[in-house]
Formats: C-alpha cells, structure tokens, sequence
C-alpha cells in the first residue's frame, strides 16, 4: 500500500445510497447522514467500493440483480464509487437493529441502564444474538469479495463481528474497524454475558487497527481486553492487543482518530435561499439571548435534565424572563424501539411543564420543535449566544463541532464533561457534568453573561481548531497508519 | 500497639443498643444485624469503645446525659464494651440516611442507576450532602473524643468522611475505614460530582488501611483514585495509595478482608425451640425439591430476575410441577425510600403472576413470605436443596455463607459471579451471570439434578472454607495489619 491513491473497501450497514421506485422507475437516493459525510472525501480521492446493507425494497431488487459484482454509482456530490449490496435477511437484520444494536449495545455503551431492571438477558436475546451475527456474516461475506484492495473500513457497533470473519476467510488486506459510540469501562461489559461480550471483542481484535473517538475509549477498551480476555496480552505503552493463535503472535493496534467535519461543506449551506430564508425568520422572532440545543431524541442526549437546568436557570434569574429562550431542535429517533417512543413523550412533558411555570403571553421559554430541520438547525448555529451540549456519554458529537464553526454572535458552547469532543475542546468550553443539573444551570448562567473579549476568543479558538482538525484529517491519519502497517508487512 | 488484647474504638451508624422507655423505665435493646454479630468477637477479646448514633428518642435521652463519658454496657451475649453515643441533628442524620446513603452511593456503589434517568444532582443533593458531612462531623467529635486507644476502626458507607476528619483533629492511633458494600470501577463514580467525589475518596483516605470485602473492590479502589485523584500517587503493586501533603507523604493501604460468619453461634440456633418447631414445620410442608432465597427486598438482589429464571425453568421442565417450589424469604428494606417501595411490589406482583401461570390446585410454584422470620430462614436453610444468590452487585452475601454451613441435604449454591463472596466460594458454586435469566434457569435446573457424590463433595467443601475462614479469621486479618503498622511506626 504506496501513498497516495489507495484501493478502499468501506464496510458499513447504511451508505450513501438508497434505492426507490418512483412512477415505475428506479431512481437512486443519495442521502446524508454522519458517516456519509465523513467519507465523502475518501469517495473524492480514493478508489473506493462501498459495501452496504440492503434497506429499501428496491435495495433487494438491486441486490438480487448485482449478482457478486458491484455498481458504478456516485454520491451526493457527484464521485464515483462502486457499490456492492450485502442481503442479510430481514429478520437478521431487524434482530440486529431493534434488540442488538439499540437497546442493547448503544445503552450499554452509553451507560443507560439501570441494572436492576434492564438489560434481561434471556432467549430473545440470545435468538436476536444469532440474528446479528448472521447479519454480520452476510456482510462479511460481500466484503470478503472484494478483499483485493489496499484496506477494508469497517465502520461501528452493527458490524463488529465483521472484522474477525474477514480474517477467517483468509481477507489479508489490512482491517480497521471504526467505533463510533462510547467505548465504556469493563465493568459496563459484566451486562453483556461472557459468551457474547468475548465473541464482540474476538470480532473487533479481527482487524489490525481497532479505531474510536477518543483516547478514553482507547484506555477502555485495553482495559476491557485485559479484564474481560485473559488469553490475550495487552501493552497499555504500545497501545496494542497481542493475541497468539497457534503460537502466531499478532499485534491489534488500538488507536484514536477524533472525528470531525467539512468546514467547507457546511459553510456552503449558508448561501442556500431556503438556509438564508430560515435565517432571516429566525433575526426576526429570536430572543435577545438565545440558548440553543440540536440533538436526536435519545435518552444518551440528556434532554431531560437539560430542561431542568433551564427550568432552574430561570427560578435563579427572573429579570431573564421574557428575554431569553431556549431553542430545541430535536430530531426524533428510533420511535419504534419502546423506550425511545416514552423518552419523546417525557421531553414533550417537561418542555410544557417549564412553559406552564414560567410562560407568559408574549413570551415562550422553551421553543421545543421535533422533527428534522435542517435549514433551521444551520440558522440556529448562526445565532446562538449559548449552546448547550450534555449528552451522558457520546462518541464524538459532531453539534459541539459545526455550530461554533457557523456561528457569527462568539456563542459560548457549554459542554459536557463526556462527550467525545471534550477532549479536544476543553480549554475553550464551559464545562458541566451531565448529571448535575444545578452546575448546568450555573454554566448556562455564566455563558450567557461572559465579557467580551473572552467570548470572542473562545468562540475563535474553537473556529480555529476546528478548521484546522478537519474531517479530512480523520480520514489522513486512518490512512497513514494503515500505510505505516503496509510497510512494515512488506 | 501491641499483639494481644487491645483498647480499640469501634464507629458504627448503628451499634449494639438502642434504648426505649418501657412502662416508664429506661430498657436497653440489644438487636443484631449483620456488623454487631460479626463484631461481637471484637468485643469479647478486646477492650472496645464503640461510638454509634443516637437513633431511637430515648438514645436521644441517653446522648444527652452521657456529657462526653462512655456509658458501661453489655451486649446480647454479655459481653462489656463501653458505649458513647454521637448525636448528629435529626436533619443531618434524614439527609444521611434518606438521601445521601440511600439511594445515592448505595445506588452507585451497586450499579443500579439508569444514568438517563438518575441520579439528577441538584440543589437538593447538594443540600443532603452538606448534611451528610454534618452528620460525620457529629460522630467524628465524638470518636475523636477516643483517640486514646490502639486503634480506630470506622464502619461503611454512612461515615465515609470521618477517618479525614478525624486526622484533622489530630488523631494519632491508626485508623481503618471499612466499606462494606461494592466499590465499583472509576467510571462509575462519575455519576458523583466531582467536588462531592473529591471529598468522600479524600474522606476515605483519612485512613492509614482501608478495606473491603473483595481483592476486586481493592482493585477498583486504587484504579479510581488514579483515575479521580491526580495528585496522589497510586502504587498497585503495594496496593497503596501514598499522599503528599506539605511535603510529607503518607501511605493508606488499601486491603481486602472478606467477611464471614460465626459458626459456633449460627449452629447454636438450631437447639432454640421456636426454630425446631419451624424445621419440624418446613419438613411437613416441603416440597421433594426445595429451592430457597433469602434477601431483603433490594433492587440489588436482583429478585425480579430470579423470579423470571424461575419461571423459565418451570416452562423447560413440565415434569417439575407439583414437585418443586422456590420458597422466598424476603425481608422488606428500606419502604420509606419510593425506589425501593415500587420494588416490593414488583415483587409482589411477579410472584403472583407465576403462581397465576404455572400453579394448580395443590401446588403454590413460588412460596413468598415477606417479613423478617428467622425461625423460618434457619429451617430453611438445613432444607433446601438449591440455593439461588442471583445479586447484581454484592458486598459480600453472607447468606451463601450460612445456609450451605447449616444445610443437612447437600444443597447446591447457585451464585452470582458478582457476590463478594464469589471470590472465595466459585470453585463449589454453581456461578450465574446476574443478568442471564436463561442460564439462571439452567443452573438452578443443573443444581436440582446435580448428582451424589458431586452434590456432596460441593457441599463439604463450601462447609470446611466457612468453617475455616470465619468472622474471628476476619477481625483477625485486621488486627494484624493494625499491629504491623504501629510496629512499623514504631
């Protein structure tokens, strides 16, 4: 593997595509969505074939046709990529996705249950198990076909079993698998039970490079090797898993590749008439001080409590009635799982619960809009004077990132102790512990009545830093480390 | 300090006695409890002071009159100790108890938050905490008061800032904390505001030992220090964490002692009358298999799953019915606290629903007496003939301790890998996954038909480790360790 141009096989349940019928013909959906972002700019320099899961029903339709070989496509900006549908059956699939992943893997990695009720490992659990690892086996097996290529990109929690079938099939291009969500401490893996939390790992220390958000996650993940796979050998100094098979030794790096995003992309999206229309509405009817948060309904967000800060923020301060408002654009997410359906009727309640208290004719304390907005939310990253990020846990947070970057009034970003950009935004953030409802209420304080120039100065760092660890650079230090394996193979 | 008989002052939220009024005089209560039994060695061998909060009106009373001089007494088996109340204000010890203790670090310490839920901390945690420390202030006063011995050795989780404050006023004898419930990993512990954090690990590092039940709470302890506490330096090696303070460093041994029970004094209750009728009762009514749990109604103890697995036994194993019954011993805890109210009847309700399912005529599947009956847990433990202990998080469990010591029928112990006593017992148990109610219920089925001379050899084995590492080999461990630490100031 030269530098340069590489051959990439990218491995992930979602891509940049999906297929519809549309007046009796196939038309191609090129939609967005984080991960599609991200490696947009790997599509743009790389010659790459994209293997992803069929959704749609003409998805299938395209899936049974391509039979073994992939498609010439192109994404939403116009560069070429090949596609190659895996067909997992959908059953596996919706064991996957609605008992594996979310709940099961996302709450335990974000750390959302409370043990004495959940999670219940029982035989539906173990019956959806034996879904996902068929619908990893499905796609393992596509992307087996296309292992002659420099690297193979497997991307998060839906496909960690990928990685060590891949190297069961003989694949000897080098692996990185991607985690996008939280790798949390061993004792969080007690909830997984022995037999699928060793398979999980055992998936994952498949690749050669086992990547996440943050060097936490690293130090986690080591850890959890070493608690929870005593046959292994761990090196905390080097960072890497040494697993030895048959008296071969070999070495999984273990490393942190903090996501990021495309400045230049999102900047774009302001001279778009409908993102200039949703501005101009938003000068006209916003607050003197505007606090802003832009999530997904999931409870890992934190929504709750975040209201309750507010709520107390405006018991502490009534000379801000009537002059602030706290802006929610909540995106509703995974409605068909139960608890998430109860977590948006929760943050209904409570949004009017704090308006009934402190409302006024005139005056509307928090502007709770659900549903997807994009236009909105990029005028809403204009105009903040304070954002307000407490998410749990969280991988990165892509929010913390792309609103102080457009943001044109030195809003301050309060942020959460555990959201992945922390690590890289703590010395320009005000911080708070997500749990803490009352030092959240101080920071949003705080960040409403900072003094210039420090307001300015923080909100410029950020910009800055930003600019400067972009998602390209994601995507460079992935491929320089799977280049420094090639050599040191050859 | 040397070895022998030593002056040591014992501090305790709760002690031996509490005092009532009783036809207008004044009469000492003399109860148990899980510490004043183990402790009871303490008292026969060695010249004790124990401090303990005033609790009932009379103690009150009592704390009032005393005018900082211990108070001669004895306990239930007549043994001389002095007694020196501390009287903390009633609000303190509520905040303590009610809000702080229960649910807050018990909460923690056992895993059972549902961190998109709770804890929220709040002004009002904030409020309780402020109490919490004026309540150890209370008893530090006191304990300090009984500095002039050869040791202070401080009880659990409600005093975990007294050892701090007790180096503060200048105590010199060397002083041990013991945690008698689960110390988790660092992870955790973030669920605890960092100041308030800060605080109960410096509290707790007052201490020159501080222990616990488990090698794996030790682990967790200094892993958590490092994590939480940068300026200390921890040394896993030696197990210590050493403190610099002004230039002088000092060494707090973190060490684990597992707890243990009194054989003598648990075989001794069979020769009561009350419970030879109960056994003579129990033989009359028993079913031919006999599967038993004994547990205060704790979320921790993980009844509801325990109730499932049991369910899905029953469902594996047609032929089981009218011949098995799961007799539930179950001591209400703690009913004032709304957490644990809603989980009695749960209990209550999933209980009935089995015997609703499975049950007929002549068959009760699951037997649930609800109360504290003694008699009744003694007969039952010589009858059972499989033992479940399913907790999510235990300090120790001392019932898998006794019950197997008095069982007559080679019972088998079905235990949670995550019981303190885990550590010492898996070579005899049958271990569960707390969480896994499929392989619960296959234990449980394993344990029913687990054949001679396996049953028995278990049995004994469990029988000869109870009877050799007992409470006196626990009190012992400590002493030594005090002795070997004033030898070496020395």
């Amino acid at each position: 593997m030269a530098r340069g141009q590489h051959r990439l096989t990218v491995v992930s349940n979602r891509g940049p595509i999906q297929y519809a019928q549309l007046d009796g013909e196939r038309v191609a959906l090129r939609g967005g969505g984080g991960l599609v972002s991200a490696l947009r700019g790997l599509i743009g320099n790389h010659e790459v074939t994209w293997i992803v899961c069929a959704i749609s029903a003409e998805d299938h339709v395209v899936a049974a046709e391509q039979n073994g070989r992939a498609l010439d496509e192109t994404d939403a900006v116009g560069n070429a990529f090949k596609l190659h549908f895996a067909d997992p059956a959908p059953d596996d699939f919706a064991a996957m996705y609605g008992t594996i992943a979310n709940p099961l893997l996302w709450f335990i990695q974000h750390g959302l249950y409370a043990s004495g009720e959940d999670p219940v490992i029982s035989t539906d659990i173990r019956e959806a198990w034996a879904g996902y690892r068929r619908y990893n086996a499905a796609v393992a097996t596509e992307a087996a076909m296309e292992r002659d290529c420099d690297a193979l990109m497997i991307h998060d929690y839906q496909l960690a079993l990928v990685p060590a079938m891949l190297r069961e099939a003989g694949v000897d291009a080098p692996i990185l698998h991607f985690t996008h969500i939280p790798w949390p401490e061993p004792e969080a893996w007690k909830q997984l039970p022995v037999d699928l939390r060793t398979e999980l790992l055992h998936g994952l220390l498949g690749s050669d490079i086992v990547g996440f958000h943050t060097q936490q996650d690293v130090t986690n993940f080591l850890a959890t090797c070493e608690v929870h796979l005593p046959q292994v050998t761990v090196d905390r100094e080097r960072a890497c898993v040494r697993m030895t098979i048959d008296h071969v030794a070999r070495d999984v790096h273990i490393r942190s590749y903090p996501i990021s995003i495309d400045p230049a992309e999102l900047r774009a999206h302001m001279r778009n008439p409908e993102m200039i229309a949703a501005h101009a509405e938003l000068i006209r009817t916003r607050p003197e001080k505007l606090i802003l948060r832009v999530d997904r309904t999931d409870p890992s967000k934190n929504i709750l409590r975040g209201f309750h800060a507010y709520g107390r923020l405006l018991e502490r301060r009534p000379d801000l009635h009537g002059r602030v408002q706290l802006l929610s654009l909540l995106d509703p997410s995974r409605l068909a799982v139960p608890v998430y359906a109860n977590y948006l009727k929760r943050i209904n309640a409570i949004a009017a619960e704090i308006n009934d208290t402190h409302g006024s004719d005139g005056w509307l304390p928090i502007d709770l809009r659900i549903g997807d907005n994009f236009p909105v939310v990029v005028a809403a990253y204009r105009e903040y004077d304070a954002l307000l990020v407490n998410s749990i846990a969280d991988g990165m947070n892509l929010i913390s990132k792309e609103a102080p970057l457009l943001n044109e009034r030195d809003g301050v970003v309060v942020l959460s102790e555990r959201a992945g950009s922390f690590e890289e935004l703590e010395p320009w953030v005000l911080r708070v512990d997500p749990l803490d409802v009352e030092q959240t209420a101080a920071q949003l304080e705080r960040a409403l009545e900072l003094p210039q120039p420090e307001r300015g100065e923080r909100a410029a760092a950020i910009r800055a830093f930003v600019e400067d660890h972009d998602v390209a650079r994601w995507i460079d230090l992935q491929l320089v480390d799977l280049e420094l394996l090639a050599e040191a193979r050859a």
